[in-house]
C-alpha cells in the first residue's frame, strides 16, 4: 500500500505478538511472553473497590476527565516517588508526574516528543521489542550498544554518542532488563550519566520491573542520581501492569515539569486521557491497601517461580547452554552455544520452531535486536506466567529439543 | 526546550482543555465543553455488568489482551456496521474493526499511518479541535475548506485538491459537526466521494454523534456509499463516549483489512491495547441490554436541551445573532454579527472574556480554526451536559453580555 507515510515503513508486528498467535493452542506452554501470573491479581479487593466507586463516584469515573490524569492517583505518585528519590522539586525544574495508558505510551509520547525522523536513539543491545518499536514508528535510527555484566558497555557507549551525533536520547532498562535480565551496577549507573552530562543527551529510564526484586539490595535509580544537572536529565517511566495488572492499562513518567507539559499535549492529541475508572481502581487499591505488602507477596511470588525454572533448567538443559541468574523482575536469558560459524541464525530458529512444535514457546534473541538482521544465539524465557507444573514441563521438553541440538 | 521535536512545534494545549481550568470555579456554566450528560450514563447497569466480569472473568479484565480489542466487541462492532451498510465484506478489500481508547487515538493512529511530515489534511473549516491537534502533532500543513448549508464547498474543496498534490487524506465530520452542528446532505455526501475517487484521495470520517440525531432522517455515511471503488476509500471512525461514557475511553475504527493491520502495530507501539475491563463494560452493555432504547433515550434528552437552549436563545439574544439548529449531536453554534472590519477578532474575544467573567464558559470559534490566526465571528455552545437550569440561566446572563455589545 503506497499510502502509508515512510516512518510505518521500518514498522512490522512484534515477533512476540505473533508467537501469541500459536498460544491460543490451550497445549502451549507459554515462556514467550511479559505477562505477570494471573494468580498474583488481587481479583476480590479490584471487584471491591470496582464497586464501591462505580456506587459512589460513577460520574467522576465514566465522565471526560484531564489528559495529566486522576488527580489523586499523580498525589500518590508524587509522595511515592519522593520517599523513593525519584521525584525531585528541584527549584529551577522541579519535577512532574503524567499518568499514561501503560508505561508504553509514555514511551512512545517521548519519542515523538524529542525525536526528529531521522535521529538516533540509542539503546542497550537486546532491548524491549516493544520500545524498540515505538522509535521504528518514529523513523527513529536505532544504534544498540553490546552490554556485559554491570550494563551498558560505557566505552561503546561513548563512542556511539561520538558517531552519532544526532542522538536524541539514550534508553535504559537498568533493572532486570528486558530481555536479559541483567542489572546496572551502581558505578555504571552513576558512570552513564557522567557520559549524559558530558554529550547532553537525555536518558529515558525504563523501570517496569523495579518493584520486583527478589534477590540482592535496591540499587538506586539513575533518576535519583540525578540531582546536579539543572536541567533534569533523566525522564523515568514506571507501571501498574507488573505490580497490579497490565489489563488496566495505567502507566506513567516523571521528569522536569515543562517537558511534561509538552507531553500532556501530545496525549490530549492521542488517547485524551488514560481510562479513568482503572485509573480510580489503581489510587483505591495503594492506598487502601498495604501496596508494599502486595508487593512482598509478588517478589517472593517471583522468587520461587525464577529458582524453580533455573534449577529446572540447570538439572535438565546441556551444560553448554547458559543461563543468566536474574536478582527480580520476569525474565532469564539463555544462550547457546556458539560455535557454528554462519550458521547460528538458522539453528536459533530451528531451536525456536522445534520448541514450538513440541508446544513450548520461547523468543529468539534476534527480535529484541535494535537490528534485527544480526544473528543472535540468544533467547528469552518467562517464568512468571506458566504455572509451576508448566515450568516444569516446559523446562524438560525444551531440554529435551536441546540434547538433540546441542552438547 | 531545544531537545523538542520539530513535529512539536505546532502543538499547542488545546483552547477548550484550558478553559476546562476556570470551570473548576463550580460557579461557571459551562457551556464550553464536549461532554455528553452525566445524567445519561446508566450508571446502575454497568455497576452491575462490571461487578459480573470482576466475579467470573477477572483474569481475562486484568491481564495483557490483544491490540485488535477485545474480540467479543469487534465482532458485535463488525455485525452492527454490517446492519448499517458501513462494514463491507468486499471481495478483494474486505473490512475490518480496530478498538482503539477513544476515536481520538483512530484519528491520531490514522495520521501516523498515513501522513508524512509537511503533507496536506484538508479538512472542513472550522474542525473539531482534538483532531485537528492530532494533525498537528505530526507536522501536516491543514487546509481548511469552508462549509456552506450542504457540508464542505465542493469548488472550494477541488481547488485545496488542486494546489496541494501532497494531500495525505481528507477529515470531514458529516454528521452534526463539531463545532457547527452543521450535516451534510446526500448529493454533497456523494459529490465529496466522486470527488476524492477522481483526485485518489483517503476519506477519514469522524462519525462520534452519528447516533445522536434527533430532527429529520438518518442520511447515509460516506463510507456506506463507498460500494464501487475497489480501494475502500474511506476509514470510518466511531466512539462509546457520546452513547455510553466517555471516561471509558473506548471507540473505534473500520476500513479496509491491510490498512487495519498496520494500524495494529502502531496501537501495539502505543497503549498495546485498549484497557481490556472497559472493552468488556462495553460490550456487555451492548449485547445484554436494548441498546437502540439506550440511544432513543438519549436522542430524547438531547433534542429536549437543543430546543430548550435554542428557544432561549431566540427569545433572549439580539436578533442580528445567528444560530444553526442542529438535527442531532452536542453543539449549537452562534455567528456574531460582523460589521467592525479588523475589530472582529478582539471583539470575539472580549465577548467570551465578558462571559466568563460573568462565569459562562463558551468557546471562541477560532479555537476551531485549522490557521488559528484567522479572526472569526462565531461561537460554540454545548447543550449536553449543564443542567436545563444552568441552560437557562447561563443563556440569560450571555444574552445580557451580547445586549451591552451587540444590537
Amino acid at each position: 500500500m503506497n499510502i502509508l507515510s515512510e516512518r510505518m515503513s521500518n514498522l512490522k508486528p512484534s515477533v512476540i505478538r505473533e508467537i501469541f498467535k500459536h498460544m491460543a493452542d490451550p497445549e502451549v506452554i507459554s515462556f514467550a511472553a511479559g505477562s505477570p501470573s494471573s494468580d498474583a491479581f488481587p481479583s476480590e479487593k479490584i471487584a471491591d473497590i470496582t464497586a464501591e466507586i462505580l456506587r459512589n463516584e460513577s460520574n467522576v469515573a465514566l465522565q471526560y476527565s484531564v489528559s495529566e490524569g486522576y488527580p489523586p492517583l499523580r498525589e500518590w505518585l508524587k509522595l511515592r516517588l519522593t520517599e523513593k528519590g525519584i521525584f525531585t522539586a528541584r527549584k529551577d525544574a522541579p519535577d512532574d508526574v503524567l499518568i499514561t495508558s501503560g508505561a508504553q505510551q509514555a514511551i512512545e509520547i517521548i519519542t515523538k516528543l524529542i525525536c526528529n525522523e531521522g535521529e538516533t536513539v540509542v539503546c542497550e543491545n537486546p532491548s524491549f521489542i516493544g520500545s524498540l518499536n515505538s522509535f521504528r514508528s518514529y523513523n527513529a535510527n536505532l544504534v544498540g550498544v553490546e552490554m556485559d555484566d554491570e550494563g551498558i558497555n560505557l566505552e561503546k557507549l561513548e563512542s556511539a554518542f561520538k558517531s552519532n551525533p544526532r542522538t536524541a536520547f539514550l534508553y535504559l532498562i537498568p533493572n532486570f532488563q528486558n530481555p536479559t535480565g541483567k542489572t546496572m551496577s551502581l558505578k555504571r549507573r552513576k558512570d552513564v550519566l557522567a557520559l549524559c552530562d558530558k554529550y547532553k543527551i537525555l536518558i529515558v529510564e525504563d523501570d517496569p520491573y523495579g518493584e520486583l526484586r527478589f534477590l540482592g539490595a535496591d540499587i538506586p535509580s539513575i533518576k535519583q542520581l540525578d540531582v546536579e544537572s539543572d536541567l533534569g536529565r533523566v525522564v523515568y517511566v514506571g507501571s501498574f501492569s507488573k505490580t497490579l495488572a497490565p489489563g488496566l492499562r495505567v502507566g506513567f513518567m516523571c521528569g522536569v515539569a515543562p517537558l511534561l507539559q509538552k507531553a500532556t499535549v501530545c496525549i490530549q492529541a492521542s488517547t485524551v486521557h488514560t481510562s479513568i475508572l482503572p485509573q480510580m481502581v489503581v489510587h483505591r487499591f495503594v492506598t487502601q491497601n498495604n501496596f508494599n505488602q502486595h508487593i512482598k507477596k509478588l517478589q517472593l511470588l517471583y522468587k520461587s517461580k525464577a529458582k524453580l525454572m533455573l534449577d529446572t533448567l540447570q538439572f535438565n538443559m546441556p551444560l553448554s547452554i547458559d543461563f543468566i541468574e536474574p536478582e527480580g523482575g520476569l525474565f532469564i536469558w539463555g544462550t547457546l552455544p556458539g560455535s557454528w560459524d554462519g550458521l547460528d541464525a538458522a539453528m536459533m530458529m530451528m531451536f525456536c520452531r522445534k520448541a514450538l512444535d513440541n508446544k513450548v514457546a520461547i523468543v529468539p534473541g534476534n527480535a529484541f535486536s535494535p537490528d534485527e538482521r544480526v544473528p543472535n544465539l540468544s533467547f528469552r524465557l518467562n517464568f512468571s506466567y506458566p504455572s509451576d507444573d508448566e515450568i516444569q514441563k516446559g523446562v524438560e521438553i525444551l531440554s529435551k529439543v536441546a540434547k538433540t541440538m546441542f552438547k
